[in-house]
């Protein structure tokens, strides 16, 4: 018996050594950092099986729950340099840290792990193969995001973003960095969660040059405008909207057009290479849509949208709008509802193609980062 | 000057060698193999800059212009191999077929490449890299588009096809000899043109499993049922549909549901591994679809469309539907309109996605085919 478990750990042991362990540090820990944890903990097994790799998370840096690094915590022995070595392989352990968030102190307890660095020095001096970048946005800069980011590809690691911050605002150097550092930086999830765009028109549209991006893409704006159409009072919707989880403490951000303004730029940064920043979108929020201008256009068979829309000029500059906007009842775009989402493409080549997302929930957006993980241990 | 142009004309033979070349053999030459054409000439510079490569033709076969081989034709005196050879890494004269197949004869005229050969034998013996299978479908038994792409494959040639009775009758056994043999076979544009569905699902779902797909995929029936709705007579609509080209001389196959179920039979077939062949998708049509039925449906706030369907049970076995149903006015499904076709991809981890393509015209479809070239040439 003795003898079989030792072989039977033998094996184990190979196997695992064959697999290619790829080091995460994620920055945040908020809904979208656990359902990515939670995906990653679901998924070993056929990580293992289909791509021969294993993830181990060795960095968790949040707000107010405290800050991971694997095997730098307090309750290691000064100078125990293999103890540290061997908590590296195996990293964090996720389903500690996803009970401690959700226990009612909701603070890591971990004591090999917790420790007194800030989440730029975990980003400058932690080891991870693979930086997960979830941080609060920031939208009027992008920052401290982009920070991160930079830290991450200075020192030749990969990153993934979850904040569309740093697309909408820093694009192209960004994407210049990864390229010079030979490293990928994806960011997939920061518009439309894991609903392909960016992967598409990368992956499947070869040499079609996109001279158009339009659509709706913020869920609270677009949920506010069907309910006041359907006779509902503006403080009852922000209250369901806040008890479902998609409308903010304060909806400013979305109300105003900001996080559209935000996502278009992003959108027109990679697919056309914009090189513009959100401040330049002519911007209108929905926040002087009365009742009556709904009424009014309801009874001329139409719907207001919050639209989206990017397009390139005669001379090459590239222009971008968000706008409340009347469409026809029988246009796709009207039956865009709730929190659904769409984005339309048009191309040289396959003029006007449209991908919508229906309804995504917290996992969607989990499943956009989980993607460009496996995107950058296989390709 | 002399110098200076034999300079100009070696640097220019320098960077010919650079490229690669491959050959294509187009099996069929109508709409969508002319237009196919055009963009390979459109885009001659841009497949160098981009990719390093030339592509060049060497073999088109099509039913009653005439096939031709490139460097086979009478034209050639017999034993001159250096001739071929060269004529071989030149290609046939693309434009010189277009302009032939556009004249009043219709018929190729090049006599070096003309040949006596048949299809099978430009399958079996022409010299080619990537055989492109456009030939007419037989919807019924995918034939003989299906041995085309095995007397490809059995030769360690790529394959792509714009032909779907292969992907609906096939798939499996056309997969798994491609596999064997190391080469790639593509097939995007055998359902819903170059729009990204097949592509979509492998390049940007990763580790998602497909649980259901559903659609409208079939344009003459759409473009019937809103005529219809909007109160035009039978004759009438299939009448205009012949002139925009979108009605077939036979319009059976479509009215009678056999395209749609030969198409989501192919969208099971590689999204789902479903072993699927479409005498096994419960098909009905819209020949029993009235002007009264359409009313009634409108009474009630409601539109008739043929929805294709096919989800997999709880033992595992997938099973498709092809049917006239009814769907809500404000459904997106109610606003596929005419030549705008719809599929949605339900999967584990991202819910519903849906793609749409909007009135595409034969460019999409060739673009299908082009997408699909470069994907062996760049991948």
């Amino acid at each position: 018996m003795g003898n079989e478990m030792n072989q039977e750990k033998n094996l184990e042991k190979n196997l695992e050594t064959k697999r290619k362990v790829w080091k995460l540090a994620l920055l945040g820990f908020g809904n979208a950092g656990q359902a990515f944890a939670k995906m990653l903990l679901d998924h070993e097994e056929e990580i293992a099986s289909s791509y021969g790799a294993k993830m181990v998370v060795t960095a968790i840096a949040t707000g107010s729950r405290g800050n991971l690094v694997c095997g730098s915590g307090s309750g290691l022995a000064d100078g125990a340099e293999d103890a540290v070595e061997a908590a590296d392989e195996a990293g964090i352990d996720l389903r500690r840290a996803l009970a401690d968030v959700e226990s009612p102190a909701g603070k890591f307890t971990d004591a090999t792990a917790l420790t007194s660095m800030t989440t730029m020095e975990i980003v400058e001096q932690a080891d991870y193969d693979i930086l997960v970048e979830m941080t609060p946005l920031n939208i009027k800069t992008g920052q401290p995001a982009i920070d991160h980011i930079r830290g991450a590809l200075r020192r030749g690691k990969h990153a993934i973003t979850a904040n569309k911050g740093p697309i909408a605002w820093s694009y192209r150097s960004l994407r210049d960095m990864a390229k010079e550092a030979g490293v990928r930086f994806y960011y997939e999830t920061t518009v439309m969660d894991g609903t392909p765009v960016f992967n598409l028109a990368e992956h499947t549209l070869r040499l079609a040059r996109v001279t158009e991006v339009s659509g709706i893409l913020n869920s609270t704006t677009n949920f506010i405008l069907e309910e006041l159409a359907a006779g509902a009072e503006y403080e009852d919707i922000m209250r369901r909207g806040r008890e479902m989880g998609f409308i903010e403490a304060d909806p400013a951000m979305d109300i105003e057009g900001y996080d559209a303004a935000a996502k278009i730029t992003a959108l027109l940064n990679v697919l056309m290479d914009a090189g513009m920043t959100p401040d330049q979108v002519d911007r209108k929020g929905i926040e002087d849509i009365s009742t009556v201008d709904i009424q009014e256009a309801t009874s001329r068979g139409k719907v207001i949208k919050l639209l989206c829309r990017g397009w390139r000029d005669a001379d090459g500059t590239v222009h971008a709008s968000v706008k409340p906007t009347e469409v026809d009842r029988s246009d796709m775009l009207a039956s865009i509802d709730s929190t659904t989402s769409i984005v339309s493409i048009t191309t040289d080549l396959m003029k006007k193609l449209s991908v919508v997302e229906h309804q995504p929930e917290i996992e969607q957006t989990a499943y956009g980062i989980f993607g460009d993980v496996l995107r950058v241990i296989c390709e």
